[in-house]
């Protein structure tokens, strides 16, 4: 089986250019053009590989190439081609595209599927407009409520349903249900019409990049996960009194960017208190108003993220936070809203899964690592509904989320053989 | 004499309807379209009160009534019509079109001034797109050196050169001098072009709104400005190291926003440790990037606002704030830039001056408070041209920047009437 790797890596650069933001910079941000043009581009390089094309109504689409006995359970692969601003170009792309190239390697080494082997491309990842990653695959996973999804507001106030319409995704089905009232509802259509039946999938592997350092620390070219973190995010407003910066006197202010910097700082704390070091906090969305220098701030706008790979210390630190947010505001007179907008719990890698991912990698003479993702994934969510596993590739300096990410063109080139070969076992 | 408070009722709504932002909001920043088009509401005003006019190189606008003695130096008046985001409608905005108001009312009256009176409309008084206040009265103050006016930089690192490209302000004149080749710059024709001779004017007095609470809780109409605060304004750019915010331990960190974070803290430890109530530092604008959730910040840019009325007390609070930076971003790895955009002097408003509008109150029957305004105005450079003082007017709970910013039209009519009797008395 041969990997085109120059092919590969063409369509990589091509996508990578498909960006809101000049090179090297990548921005995808969800429902953006350069979203919506990316996904064209991975549609048309599918339609290409001879594969069908579906989309379901929130986007996520399934590229499928069909097997010879089509009651089985396909094999699933997948990732996702949205990127938060700024990023690089490999995050997510080389689940998409490498998966494709594996199936096209599998083509034309002659292989024939009893399973049908589809390439799934996930919807937001990136919790970029609605602060939300893995919106797709949560809603595969039957994981989000018709509530939670009629809650979802981007900054300016619109809703999931406001940017669905403008996107040329399939309608929401008709109800067939007889179910109640609210059942009816878009949001609640929504998810029922997306969510997957659980062992619909026999298996799903994701290639991605460590986006870690450890595989290149130790040169090992491939990891194979068995479990993935337990992510927590947290959304805060806080509302104080503004005016201006030369009449109000220090006593009578109540600066909600103070009350922000606090909370940003107890969010550091919170992470280094629970001695696990694998609890991570970050403030990384941080938005004041009006944001004029001669101007107290009235209004600070959070987001926060939370994790560790056992849900004990992520909880304690989660706790922690949510302590710390009301002293703050109230000590500063300030008002706030806390919103949890996802507290997950780790997934578990399915142990066959690993192994047989790792028995490929001993076949093709390759050393493996088995590894916790301290990122998480669709594949969180996919765990929910199939055994799943993830295979990483090493990544320059672990660095990701920046326009230097980068995975050469020979490690990339592994993680496809690997995953070919995976899915060949698995659809065999 | 009758000020027609009905007709600058409805010239204020007109002008506050000119906004980058909906109403009651009021965003007219430097440069943008609200701002071309609210100088063009006023100048077409001027025009049609029968004043001439005359622009610089940087958009100040001159409105002139000719005086029947031209070779006596004008008095002159005014403020500025640009507004930070998310402002009110009455900061500048009093000023300008109450003077306007002023010497219509003069005019409907039947008085001559000998000495010509001008209205100038000043560029950039909030210092919205460079972070820089009071640009345009800085330039005819010749307070700002070529070097100054080349370094300015908005956020998209675009010159004030670059800006006024864009305007239909008159072009720079042709160098005359036989200056150095470094005075034939763009920057140095431009502050060349624009700095007023010392005493070119007889007086400038500013109506302006208190943006204090003082005069409201003491029910005075009107307050007379004696000194103006000392103001000092830093830009701080911190340059971290991002990643994801899964994968990057805690300890491995350099989190540019946390740096921020602590940094605007230390700011208001800066102030409220002077000793002097009357200290304020503010930290207005604090951005990072890349703003995403899963992302650790890499870089942030704060601008920093610092005052008091005296100088010592200004002067240690920034010697604080300057030395407390580089102790935070040394212990947390962040490469930090600090720039003083401007450290000023408090200024003195001329005491005969002041007493003359005093007395204007006297024999009108108002009460009148000598006050400082915390507040720093065009009127604190123009103090370095000619005599200067301000006009006060309360304003509802002291509040300003903020869309909610108000005086009473019966509050306003006091002020230009006080401003009236001002300016014919100095031009008799």
């Amino acid at each position: 089986m041969m990997v085109e790797s120059e092919w590969l890596q063409r369509q990589i650069d091509n996508l990578a250019a498909i960006s809101e933001a000049p090179a090297p910079v990548v921005t995808r941000v969800l429902f953006s053009d350069a979203d919506l043009q990316g996904r064209a581009f991975v549609r048309k390089l599918c339609q290409e590989a001879g594969l069908s094309m579906r989309e379901d109504a929130v986007g996520n689409s399934f590229a499928r190439w069909a097997g010879s006995e089509p009651q089985l359970p396909p094999v699933a692969t997948g990732s996702h081609i949205d990127a938060i601003p700024n990023a690089g170009r490999y995050d997510g792309v080389v689940g998409v595209l490498g998966a494709l190239e594996a199936i096209r390697a599998l083509k034309r080494s002659g292989f024939q599927p009893r399973r049908a082997i589809e390439l799934i491309i996930f919807t937001a990842e990136e919790p970029t407009r609605f602060g939300l990653g893995c919106l797709g695959s949560r809603l595969l996973a039957g994981s989000l409520s018709s509530e939670n999804v009629a809650a979802l507001r981007d900054p300016d106030g619109k809703t999931l349903a406001d940017w669905l319409a403008k996107t040329d995704f399939p309608p929401l089905p008709e109800d067939e249900g007889a179910g109640s009232t609210t059942s009816k509802s878009p949001a609640a259509l929504l998810v029922r019409s997306i969510r997957l039946p659980r062992d619909c999938y026999a298996a799903f592997v994701e290639l991605h990049i460590e986006q870690g350092p450890l595989l290149e620390k130790e040169t090992i070219p491939i990891g194979i996960v068995e479990r993935i973190a337990a992510p927590s995010t947290l959304r805060v407003q806080l509302h104080g009194v503004g005016g201006h910066a030369g009449a109000v006197l220090m006593p009578e202010r109540h600066d909600a960017l103070l009350a922000g910097a606090e909370i940003a700082l107890a969010v550091e704390q919170a992470a280094l208190a629970t001695g696990s070091p694998d609890t991570v906090a970050t403030t990384g969305v941080f938005r004041i108003e009006p944001g004029a220098v001669n101007s107290v701030p009235c209004r600070a706008w959070l987001e926060i993220d939370l994790r560790d790979t056992q849900l004990a210390p992520r909880d304690m630190a989660l706790k922690r936070i949510e302590g710390a947010i009301p002293e703050i505001c109230q000590r500063r007179g300030i008002d706030y809203q806390v919103e949890r907008l996802n507290v997950d719990s780790p997934a578990m890698c399915d142990p066959a899964l690993v192994n047989t991912a790792a028995e490929v990698c001993q076949e093709l003479g390759l050393t493996v690592k088995k590894m916790i993702s301290r990122a998480y994934h669709d594949s969180l969510f996919m765990a929910q509904v199939c055994p799943a596993t993830m295979i990483f590739i090493p990544c320059r300096a672990g660095v990701s989320h920046r326009p230097d990410e980068y995975s050469s063109p020979a490690q990339i080139q592994t993680g496809v053989e690997v995953l070919a070969h995976t899915l060949a076992r698995l659809a065999r």
